[in-house]
C-alpha cells in the first residue's frame, strides 16, 4: 500500500480478473460500501473474460468504481494499492486428471484441489504461475497488501513468500466462516439464541488452510465447548449444512458434519472447515477409503463433471448479464475483502482469520510455514494473534500434510519436479505401493504436461 | 472467570482495595457505564482505607454497584469473576531508602519504582506479597481474570505466572497512551488534524513495561513516522507534557519529551513512556549522571518529599468525600480496565497494550519472560498479537535491564535475596564499584528490613 | 555418579538383572576389562533369575567383579555409580498379542516391540514399570548415569526423564552398528579397503531409535556417500545380512537390507536401522501391507513362536553355565556400556550414537523429544552434539511417529489408556477404519490386562 | 576441503603469511609430525614478509612442507584444502588509536582489539577486509576448511558466515587453554596430582571468545569446582601467571587472576579468558575506571608503545633467522591448528573449543550468532556439542556485548559506518554522554581513514 492510500482513490489489481465467481463477489462488495472509491484493473490470461467483467463491473452499480481490463501484469500492478488474486491453474481437463486419474487405482479425493495426489499435481502447475506473479509484484506494486483466494492456498501463498519476501500477502478462506455459521445454528437450536451474526461466534483457530482447528469458541459470555459436545454427539448421524448455509450449492458441495463431529469426539477440538476438505487431511483409511464409506460419512465427491456444468451455468449468466436479460445484484457477499482493506486503510479495525508464515502465531509449528490463524487487521498492518500449540494427534495430522506442501513448494522451486515425488508418496490418502505410486504421479504429470513446462 | 459471567452480576475482588488512586478511577469507570452491574469487595491490609472506599463508592453512583470492604483475600477472591491488584508495597520510607539512599553514592532515579536500585529493592519486598496473592488466586479464583497495576509492573506480573502458571493475569499500564496522545497533539501541530482520541492512533507496542518501543504507527492511512521525526528535531529542546496531557500533574512528573526525542534521533523507533522512566532503563551515564544532567533534559527526579504531599493531599481528600464537604465525580478516567472487562466478557473486541509472559510476541526475548506488547481482548481470552523482534540497540538495552529482572525474581523466589546482588551490579544506573554497590545494597536492605522478613 | 566414583570400586545395579542377553554381554564386556573393578547389584522381578546370575557372574572371570543378586530396587540402587535398565515387560503371551492380534486385521508387524500396534501396547505395560523404575532412582541414586536398554527405547527414556527430569539417563541401542558394519563391507568389496573397524567409519546420526538416517558418512577422508549410492544400486536385489554381521541370528533377524536401499535411493539419506525395524515406520502399503511384500522386500517377521524357542536355548544354556557343562565365555560384546562408564569416570571421552532428550541436537525436532544423534561422553557427562536438522520426506515419516509416542507417554502418565487411541489410530501400519482399530485397541488392552492395572 | 584430501599432499593457504607469530607456530608444528605432507601457500599485503617466511619455512625442518609466497588471495586459494587467516588489520598507529584516544576521556582498555571503543573501531576496518576473504574463498576453494586466528574473533568469524553463509569455518583461540593450565596448577598445589596435560582438564564451555564461561571442569572423576572456590578465595589477592604458564610474555600480557576469581566467587561460574580481556567486557566502573583500579585487580594495561617494542624485537628476529645467526626452533606451540587438521582428514577426533555459529549450541543466546563451545572434528566435519544455557548475570553481560558486535557487523555490511555509533555508545567500557561519545567516535574514524575506505 502506498503510504496515503486515499479510501476515495483506491487502485486495486485484480489477477485472475475474468473470474465469475470470486470477482463478482468483490465488485458487490465493494459497490455495497459507501466509503470508498477507486478503480479495478481486471487482469487474466484470458483477456476476453477480463473484458467482459469490465463490462459488467461498470454497467452496474453507482459509477463509485471504476473497472478497466488490462493485458498484462505491469499495467494491472504498477500503482496498485491492492492486489487480489484468484486465478483457476490450468483448465477442467486438468482438474480431470487430478479428481479422476487417481480413482482408477482405488484413490477417492473429495474436492482434489488442495492436497491428496490432485492437490499436490495442481500445486506444481499452479507454484510456476505464482513465481510469476510475485516478481511482477516485487518490480510494479512492491508496498501492495495482496490478498490470495487461489487454492492450493497454503502452497500458492508459500511461494508468493519464498519469492518476495517482503511482500505484503495474506491469503483469505471462508471455510472457517462455515463453522462460525454451524456454531449460530446450534445457538439457536440448543439455547435459543437466535440469530447470531457469525462475526459474534469468537474462536481461536489453528490450523492450515482447510485444516484448521479451533480449541477455544465463545459466544459473549459462553464457552460453546460444553454445548457442542452435545450438539456433536446428537447429530452424529448428520445434519444438513444446506439447511442453515444458504450459500453453500447443495449439489457440489453437498455434507453433514459427520466428519466433524466424529474428528471432535475423538479429540475434542474442533476441526473448521468443511468435511470435503477435512476428509483430504486424514489416512484414506478413515472416510475417504471407497465411495461406500464416502457415503456412510454424508459427504459427496465433487465430481468434475458437476464442475463443468456450473462452469457452463456461470457462462450463460455472464452472457444474461452483458445482454441485459438479467441484472447484477449487490449484495454483501460474506467475504471479508472488502472489509480487510478499509481496515487496512485505517478506517475500522478488524480481527478474522488468514493465512500467512508462522511468526509463532502456532508455537509448534515450523517458523515460516504458512498457517492459518487470527490476525489483527489495523492501520497498513495484518499482525497474526498468537493461536498457542496444536497439540495431539491434530497436530500429528496436520503436519504430515503441512510437510508434504513443504517439500512441494521446495522442490518446485528448485524447478525439481520429479522430488515431488516423495512428498507424493507420503499423502495420506495414497494406499498404493510406492512403485504404483510412482507410476501415477509421473502419468497425472504427463496428463497435465501443457501446464508444468515451467520443469525441464 | 466463571464460565458465565453476568454483566448483570460481575464480581469484582479489589486487591489494595484502600488505594485512593486507581480504586477511584475503576470507581469513577464502573459508574459511568450503564450495561454492567455488580459487586466490588475491597481488601486492603489497611482495613481502614478499605472501608473508606466501600463508603465513598456506595454513597455515589447509580447503585449499579455494591461496594464491600473485606478482611481477607478468601473473602475477596472467592466466586470473583475479575481480580485487580494495586497495592503500594512498604510505605513511604521505604520508597524514601529506595529512591535517596543511593544518592549518596551520586546514583540518581528519577521515578525508583520499576527499576534502578530502588526499583530492584521494591520487587525484593513486593514478590513476596505477589506470591501470597498468586496463591491464594490459585486457591480461590483460579478462573478469575487478574489485572495488576502495581509497580514493578513486569516482576510482579512474572511472581504470579511462576508461583500459579494457569493464572489468567495480564498487567496495564498507561505510559503508552501518552504517546499516543504526544502523536495525537503532533497530529494537530503539524498537519492540523485536530482532536484525535488517543485510541486511533494505531501503534506497534514492544519491550518491557516503562521501556516499551513504537516501530509502527498509523493515523487512518497516514505512516506517521516521518513526521515525528521532524517532531522530534523541531522539538529537541523539549515541549512541555502538560500543554497536551493534562491528565499529568506538573510538579511531579514533569517531562518535556528530550529523553523520548533523542531515543528516537538515535534509534528511529519511539520510546513509549514518560522520559522520567525511559531515563532509569539506560546508562547513568545519559540522562541521570548529575542533577545537572537530568535538569539539561529537561524532566524532573520526583523526590519522596513530593510524594508524601501527595499523599497528604489524597487523604484530606478522601475525608471531604466522607464528610460531604466534596462530592465523588464519575467521569471517565481514561484508563481501559473496565472496557477490558466487557471484552472479556464478550461484549465488544479490544486491541491494547498489555503485559504478558513472552509466548512469541516478541520473537527475540525469552519464552517466558513478562513482555508489553498488544494484545486481543475477546471471550475470555487475552491472546498476544505478534509484535516481531526488537531490534539494535533499543534490544540491547531493554533485555539489559528485563534480565536483571528475570535473576531477581528467580532468587526471591528462591529465598535468596543475597543472590540479588548480582543483578543490582548489572544495573545500568549503577556505576560505583562493585564492592561499593554492595555496601549499598545491604544498606537498602537494611533500611526496608521490615518488608523482607520473608527471606531467611 | 557419585562425585569421585572409583574406578576400582565401581557400584553397578542391574535392573533386570536375571536377564540373559544384555546381562551376559556385560559380564562379559566387564571381565575384559583390566582397568576396572567393583560390584554389580542384579535386581529382577524374576528373583530367581537374579540369582542364576549372581552365579554365573561369580563363577566365571577374574574376580575384578562381585555380583550380588538383590531383592529390591532400593537395595539395587543405593548407592550406585551406574544402574542399567534391561527388562522384558510383560511375557511372551503379551508379546504373542502385540504382535499377532493386528495381524487377524492384515497389519502386519516384523519386531512389534518398538512401535505399530503392538510397541504401542507394549509402551502402555512399559511406562507403569519406568514411572516406579525414575521415582527409585530420584529416590535411592539421583547422581547414577543410567543405561536403558529396553525397548520401546524412546518411550522407556523419555518416561524415565519426564518422571525424574535431573535424571542422568542415556539410551543404547546397537542398530547404528549394523550400519556402521555394512558401510565396513561396503568398503570392502568397492574399494578393496579391508577389515575396517566400525568405529572407523563416522557418521552423522539424527533421528528417533530405529528409525534413525545418516546424512553424513565418512572413513577417513572419503565421503562414503557417492560409494553407498553405487552399492545401494548393486544390491538393490538384497544382500545377505548375515554374510558380514555374525552377531545377527539369521532365522531371527533375517533382512537383505532391501527397505534401507529403497529408503536411500529415494530420500538420499541412509536409514541407519535394520531393515525389520524400519519397516515399521513407514506406511503399511510400502513394505508390510501382507507376508508377500514382506518377503519381496526380502525381512522376516519375527514370530514369537521364535522368541519363545530362542528363551528356551538361552534357559538350557543358562543350566548348563550353572552345572559347569558349558563355560561363560568372556569375549567383547561388541556394545559400549563399559566404554561408555570408563568415559563418564573421566578416563577415556568418547562419541557414539546415544537416545537423549532433545536439547536442540536435532534442531526441527521438538524440544525434550527423545531423539537419537552423537553424543560426547566426558568426565561426568554425556552432551549432544548438534546434528542440524532432519529433511524432507524422512523427516515427516519420523515425527509422524515421534509424535505418537508422545501423546502416549502424555497420556499413560495421566493414567489415561483410552486417550492412547488417538496415537494408536494414527501409527502408519494401522490401515484399518477408525472403529475396527478402536476394537483391535481394546482387545489388545484385555489380552493384556495383566500388565496394565496402573490403568484405572 | 576437497573429499579426497590426501595427508601426503595437504595444501594450506595462509592469509596473513607474514606474519611472525602465528605463521611461525603452524611451521613449528607442521614439521614436528611425521604423518602430513604438503605445501604451504603464504600470501600477505606485505608481499616482502610473505617472501621472508617462505624463506624461513624452507630454510628449516625436514622438508615435508614446502613454503611458497605468493601475490594474489586467487593464487593462495585455488586448491587449498585448508585456509589460515591471521591478519593484522591496519598498522599499529591505527592501534594506537584504538587504544589510547579513549583514554583521554578517562576510557581505559586492557588490549582494544576485541570490544571496548578499540574493539569495536578495529572491527570496522577489519570487516570490509574478511568480506574481500570470505568472497575469495566462496570463488576459489568453497570447500576448504578455513580457521580464523584474527581479532575481533567473533566479528571476523561472522563476517566469513553472513558473506558465504556456506563456509567451513570456524575461529581458534587459546585463552581458554590458559585456564585449562590454571586448573592443572590448581591440582598440583591443592591435591598434589603433578604434571597433568591441560587437555584432560575437560571443561563446559559457552560464550563469546575472549569472554567465555565454564560451569563444568572435570579432572578424571574429580569435580573441580569445590577445588576452585578454596583456590580462588585462597588467591583472592592475585596469584602471578606466569608462573605456571611459560608462554605468557610478563611485561606485555600480564596479570594475576583477581578478575576471573572476583568473577568466580561473584557468579559461581569460571570465567576462562586472560583477565585484561574479561575485565573489558564489565561495566568500566568494575575493573577498569582507571589506572588506579586496573592496578589494584593486579593486571597490566597493554601499550602501544609495548606492541611497537614486540614487532621490533620479532623482526629483528625474522633477520638472524635470514642471516642464519639463528636458527628456527621446531617445537610444539601448544596451539590445535595442525591437530584440527588432521580430524578434519579423518585422522584422529578431537573435541575442543572453537567460535562457530550458533545453531543451538548455547540455547539462550541467538541463533547465528558467532559463540564459542566446544566441537567434536571428524572426518571432514566440525559439529558443536551442546553447551546448555548460559545462566545469570554472566548471560547479560556476555549478551550486552555480543548484541553490540552483532550490530556492528549488521551496519558494516550495509556500509552504514554511522549506524555503528549505538553500538559504541552501548559498550560497557564507555561512560562518556552520548554527545561526547560521539565526538570521540569520529575522532576515532578520522585517526584510522586510511582504514576506513570502504565505506562512503
Amino acid at each position: 500500500m502506498n503510504n496515503h492510500v486515499n479510501a476515495q482513490q483506491m487502485k486495486i489489481a485484480y489477477i485472475g480478473g475474468g473470474s465469475s465467481a470470486w470477482a463478482w463477489k468483490l465488485m458487490s462488495d465493494l459497490s455495497c460500501d459507501a466509503s470508498i472509491c477507486g478503480e479495478v484493473l481486471l487482469y487474466d490470461i484470458d483477456a476476453l473474460a477480463a473484458k467482459r467483467n469490465e463490462a459488467i463491473g461498470n454497467m452496474s452499480g453507482n459509477n463509485r468504481f471504476l473497472y478497466k481490463a488490462v493485458t498484462s501484469l505491469k499495467n494491472a500492478l504498477t500503482g496498485a494499492d491492492f492486489v487480489v488474486v484468484s486465478i483457476f491453474p490450468g483448465n477442467l481437463d486438468a482438474m480431470q486428471s487430478d479428481v479422476h486419474a487417481p480413482e482408477e487405482l482405488g484413490i477417492y479425493q473429495a474436492v482434489g484441489d488442495t492436497t491428496g495426489p490432485g492437490g499436490l499435481i495442481r500445486a506444481m502447475r499452479t507454484i510456476p504461475m505464482y513465481i510469476e506473479i510475485a516478481k511482477a509484484i516485487e518490480t510494479y506494486s512492491p508496498n501492495a497488501w495482496v490478498i490470495n483466494y487461489t487454492n492450493p492456498m497454503a502452497m500458492c501463498t508459500d511461494t508468493l513468500y519464498r519469492i518476495f519476501p517482503k511482500i505484503k500477502a495474506f491469503g483469505c478462506c471462508h471455510e472457517v466462516f462455515g463453522t462460525q455459521k454451524l456454531l449460530a445454528a446450534m445457538l439457536s437450536e440448543m439455547a435459543g439464541i437466535k440469530d447470531v451474526p457469525r462475526q459474534d461466534i469468537k474462536l481461536n483457530v489453528k490450523g492450515i488452510n482447510h485444516f484448521t482447528w479451533v480449541d477455544k469458541a465463545n459466544y459473549k459470555n459462553i464457552d460453546l465447548f460444553p454445548m457442542y459436545k452435545e450438539f456433536a454427539k446428537k447429530h452424529f448421524n448428520g445434519i444438513d449444512n444446506n439447511d442453515f448455509d444458504e450459500t453453500c450449492d447443495t449439489r457440489m458441495y453437498s455434507f453433514t458434519h459427520r466428519v466433524k463431529f466424529d474428528l471432535f469426539l475423538r479429540y475434542g477440538v474442533i476441526a473448521a472447515a468443511g468435511d470435503r476438505h477435512l476428509a483430504e487431511f486424514c489416512p484414506s483409511s478413515w472416510y475417504l477409503k471407497d465411495p461406500q464409506t464416502v457415503r456412510e460419512w454424508g459427504f459427496g465427491l465433487t465430481t468434475v463433471a458437476a464442475r463443468r456444468e456450473e462452469y457452463r451455468k456461470r457462462y450463460f449468466k455472464t452472457k444474461e448479464l452483458l445482454d441485459g436479460s438479467k441484472k447484477f445484484e449487490h449484495e454483501l457477499s460474506g467475504e471479508e475483502g472488502v472489509l480487510q482493506m478499509k481496515a487496512l486503510m485505517g478506517m475500522e479495525d478488524l480481527v478474522t482469520n488468514v493465512n500467512l508464515p508462522n511468526l509463532g502465531q502456532i508455537s509448534n509449528m515450523p517458523y515460516g510455514r504458512i498457517v492459518e490463524t487470527n490476525a489483527h487487521f489495523s492501520a497498513d498492518s495484518v499482525t497474526p494473534v498468537l493461536a498457542g500449540p496444536l497439540d495431539g494427534v491434530p497436530h500429528s495430522l496436520t503436519m504430515r500434510v503441512s510437510t508434504n506442501f513443504d517439500n512441494i513448494v521446495t522442490n518446485c522451486l528448485k524447478g525439481d519436479i520429479d522430488a515431488c515425488l516423495g512428498a507424493f508418496q507420503n499423502d495420506p490418502l495414497v494406499t498404493t505401493s510406492p512403485a504404483v505410486t510412482e507410476k501415477l504421479f509421473y502419468k497425472m504429470i504427463e496428463n497435465t504436461s501443457e501446464w508444468l513446462k515451467y520443469y525441464k
